[in-house]
């Protein structure tokens, strides 16, 4: 992806979220592969905001396999804290994409702020076969726009 | 747990959460286990309605380790769908109680029928340390019943 | 599935696995739908033993979709705990089966007996389509026969 | 974290692991919150090879709380495939440490190539208590160090 595009003006996706017992670990806090779970389904979520939700891109054999991704570990998080990831684009390259989310408590304490890379991607011949990445829809790129 | 222990009127709670793209299998259905922690979360929210939020569990060293678990597996849920964990008690006993958890579509579709059976515990010496049953507090039970 | 079928004596599968940092909850000990995710792998490895492994069920579209999953936890298990699933048919049905898994120590202590019933199913048209419950076939049970 | 630290020397740890059918989403390949979820085992187990088991660590309260995570995806990994992580010291400061680990298919292809940057921690007042970073070990330090 090519780090000379320039940044997006994004809107802000919201997707809300909480520490349950199950996320946490012997020291007590979330543990930390539990933010990266979020990310993932607060990008499908960010998703459907531009109509992409997952029973469109189930019937158009789309997906949006990483590149890459990171995660800044601000503050720990305990079990029953109210969460929210803001997500939003970065940058969107002509297949790719680039996403960022903070992850914030309800009080605006940030917990952690995190990046994904992604590919727009369809399966050559339906769920389960080999994907190919495919130009990101204009359509798409404008309902993220913030206006 | 003494089986003969007569059914307990109990309120209803509603734990709300969504089948996200990590919950599923490459059948592209949930993941079975995503329903055990599904109820899992949704006893610590149900506890939260007699007042034992994760914060008092915490300070007073209180958990609830299991004793059994078990679900019926009745329709596939598929990622976007909103569901909701509708739990309430079984049966308490001393120091045990069982769980009813029925887990349904917003539109009323059950998907699973679980349960679980566990024990009022409490920390010898803070998190992570022995644990040993303790009665059920009654006001507790109280705050669970129907009224 | 018909319970009046007999008993099958079945060959047993071991599944080693081990509890790790992230498999354990604030109790300090292993978050208990760990151990059904280990009983699903233990059943996918299981049925490697009768030539099925995941390249085959996956290239022939097969899968085996739960109908119910249960376990009664006997000892807690910490991090760092060496265990392994020994799984085994407990009964095979026309299109469904059931089947039985310890879990234990590798120093032989038991630290839970779950089972599971599922279905021998079929994807209509390739993985994520619909799937189909069919017979299961005779030489997968012979496989599994103990002699 | 002092990044102008010399690289370290390091000795390599290897984790072994396996794709299974509940770390793959429907997309047919593992979901990669996973990886981070191996890279967390692999570095408990590389401490391990210093002397610093589970149980040691957990005996005298310390812990590894995480800073960053990072990680590229570079090929898909399927169910069944069997994988090691293969981890290395990158850089010791006084109370943080990096580490990298490539997760490789036993025939060596790439799959993932991640890193972590994580402090040396004791509970204050015993597990799930207040974390304190503390200086690294130097013996710990030695064990690592590639003769």
């Amino acid at each position: 992806m090519d780090a000379a595009q320039p940044q997006f003006e994004s809107i802000v996706g919201r997707y809300a979220c909480r520490v349950e017992w199950g996320d946490c670990d012997p020291a007590g806090i979330i543990f930390y592969p539990t933010y990266f779970r979020w990310m993932d389904a607060a990008t499908w979520a960010f998703m459907e905001l531009a109509g992409y939700d997952a029973a469109r891109m189930r019937a158009e054999h789309l997906a949006m396999p990483l590149v890459s991704a990171r995660c800044d570990f601000i503050a720990p998080a305990l079990q029953g804290n109210r969460c929210e990831v803001r997500s939003r684009i970065e940058r969107f390259g002509g297949k790719s994409f680039a996403l960022l989310h903070d992850i914030v408590l309800t009080d605006g304490t940030v917990l952690a702020k995190g990046g994904e890379t992604r590919v727009w991607g369809r399966f050559a011949a339906g769920p389960g076969s080999q994907m190919k990445g495919e130009p990101i829809p204009e359509a798409l790129k404008a309902s993220l726009r913030a206006r």
